[in-house]
């Protein structure tokens, strides 16, 4: 039977550069999707001949390579130096390619917060255990500097290397409880968001949960209502891929923004 | 066998309310999540004896009819306004509200943007059919003023009353073509970016279709290199809740944001 | 400047159906998305002159009207009964519907699983608070009969009809405690999962704390090794849509599937 | 200010493995929640001294080292083999850990559907480009054996290996016209699912594209009033961890399930 219309590629690359200034930072996270039409993949359908299959793992190798010297804020550029590497290969008909970024907003030279679904939490018991709290969930932070994670211990099964500078990024899920309700409650929320904003943009931390301790701490001293604060930290990672493999210089600008599995971390800071 | 721990309630009940001021307006978009204990529900497990189970549905109810005139900012305090209506009711004995207000941020007197995961876009077709074109997704926005929509046709199934000023919230999905690409491309998003904002908030329209078409027309007119501009606008109703059946005053103010079904809106504007 | 493309319509139109049988009934569980095109709705794009817009609610209630006597297992024939409803008024030019129906799995005459996310869960706790329990999530289940809920307390914010038949639909969450680790935990849980089904479709239920304790109880019963089972139950609604007021007779088969809120049901049982 | 409560870990660690059998295999699809507390890690949190804290990224390594030679059907067991392995390390005090697994259907000796939210679709255009079409959405495939990938062209940046035996795994998409309304169309939808089933875990395919063309090829031949039929297939990676940098001896049936990217399959065959 005929076939009809095709096309292959890969879906959903992640790719995330740092474009380092002096002192200002820019971030860009994408998604990558590449759509390729070829003249001598019918075979590949009718009679499983892959001689024309470039595979898509390649597709996503591609991407990582040429991110690191090409990649810059014309997304429209690079999606097009994209198109017109993989049309290098004669048999390829067409390329489409459609790169999606996710939004940072700037807060400071190397920090910025993430595009989210970011909510302010209330919360009241009564009757036992009566509780009076407020939270915020989905503030998601980033920072390209700052940040480092080494002096751990290791068993056989450890390969992390030490990171003397990393970029750490997180969607910060805090609660905390008063002792006492503040005059003004939504002013009282405002002031627990923006020290945890500042505090981590402005503090070096050696860890996830030394970051977050610092921010609970920073918390506890500015709203003296707040008698305690617990946070769940995922620690959104963002790796190398390595390049070199394919002869290309690694600029050390260059991640994997990985979906899962992540690092999870709990902590409360008490007055 | 015996009952253990028990308690029951309603989730994501979701209501809007728009704090009227004069210019500006605040809003309020919430999901509030209820459980209560009681000390008369364990013959309602092991017989089937309801007499102590007040309704989830009733739960529902009574967040609208108290949301007219007892909610503001002060989310905790509508909590515990909550919390000491259902501990009213002798043999509830804790009441747990948790309140999650999702995140608007001001652009105008009456107009908001909406926390969400704003994306940019970029597409590059090349080889056959080639295309430069940009989008944005998840713009979300809403005013509570300057829309309307009436003078609609009836026919045996319309109930809906025609309506001279209302809330409306989309979240933009807009694609559009270059006919050359600008000499900077992130330039051009941004200046499509704020055109969609400013329109949407400065002009009234009459239904979605018109603001989508104003929209269209400003980018038209700001941006040169678009040569054509397609939209996707979901609208998101806020409805009025009848709570007048209570014997509740209807302030005008308070809303029910629906998720589902939703009118879907698409059109395009070319030069 | 010129409107290009457009069109209009409603998406996620929600909508259950029971085709009763006789002992055996037979569940729907619709999503419909409709979108229209017409000769007369340029001006509303241009002009706000609404004259020719359906509105989309119109679209919505027109679906439950008709699902009354026309919707049945062809959905295609369905859809083709809306296109063409549609299409009656002379401007529209083009209807296009599309269903998508959620699959459920016929368990008994009127119990169905339903096509979901169904995770086996396996947890143990060692070190401090030493614990081994097992669960499921996301077992969706719907009877059709079986189930009531009446003889509730009644207050100024309570509208809803006492219901001595009714659907009754969850996805059941349950975690259970072993006191000791069975033989075989694999069909430990699978005996587990399968008195959860047995109970929920063969025992009525005066509500759904009711049947969790009914659940709770027959776990009890079948696995010697658990030592308390706890439920989190969603009521995941499907209410009646009044098609009265459009001069449509109710043939009591109808529903709207709630999204949201739900009614949010936790208890435990123990030995 | 004193820390309280605390706790780290890794969350989402997916693994999969394949328990083979002669001829039916098992295949086991999990997540792995890990969660420590440790009596030397006050300081990695005041201090910044990490000297107690275990990489999560070891705690993932150690997941796919262990389940080589430990993971069964008994997941509760291998929780346990898991917090046993982390409390050897003196300062650990506690570990939980969470085992959800994904619920697959057998099908045949190699062949399953997995969990998901399988949808029917039915659409109906009118007015212009008249159109009667059905489809299947999220129908969740793998096959452990009768898949393979290999003699694809390589460039520079091409790193995949040839397999002549991997598992294959894919959530269907498909989308069919008919060329006239088939008597009973639930009927019709039924026997494409069936066929696709079938032709999904009878043929053995040398490649998605080969494997969609054959399901299409099997789809036309069986329904006669189907005439054409597209599909996207994503292709849901299982790829091998490499254990061996560990003294692990790799037994070639622990597999990461890749998440994203995906490669992104799509074809239509017609008659």
């Amino acid at each position: 039977m005929p076939l009809g219309a095709n096309s292959w590629g890969k879906s959903r690359v992640r790719v995330s550069k740092v474009l380092r200034g002096d002192p200002t930072d820019d971030i860009l996270d994408l998604n990558v999707d590449i759509q390729l039409t070829a003249s001598d993949v019918d075979v590949a359908h009718t009679e499983g001949d892959n001689r024309g299959v470039l595979p898509t793992d390649t597709m996503r190798n591609t991407v990582y390579a040429l991110a690191h010297s090409r990649l810059g804020n014309d997304l429209e550029g690079f999606a097009t130096v994209l198109c017109d590497h993989f049309l290098e290969r004669e048999q390829i008909t067409s390329a489409d390619v459609t790169i999606t970024a996710n939004r940072w907003d700037r807060q400071s030279d190397q920090g910025f917060t993430g595009g989210s679904s970011e909510k302010r939490i209330a919360r009241v018991v009564r009757g036992s255990d009566d509780r009076l709290s407020a939270g915020i969930e989905g503030l998601v932070v980033l920072k390209t500097g700052g940040s480092a994670f080494e002096g751990f211990p290791r068993d056989r099964y450890t390969v992390l290397p030490d990171a003397d500078d990393r970029i750490l990024a997180t969607s910060v899920t805090a609660r905390w409880d008063y002792s006492s309700k503040p005059a003004d409650t939504t002013a009282a929320w405002d002031r627990v968001r923006q020290t945890l904003i500042d505090s981590f943009f402005s503090e070096w931390s050696a860890s996830v949960q030394h970051q977050g301790y610092l921010m609970g701490e920073a918390v506890l001293a500015a709203v003296p209502e707040v008698e305690r604060i617990s946070f769940q930290l995922p620690n959104q990672h963002h790796l190398p891929f390595d390049v070199t493999r394919f002869g290309v210089e690694d600029t050390g600008t260059v991640f994997y923004p990985v979906p899962e599995p992540y690092g999870d971390i709990r902590l409360t800071v008490e007055r």
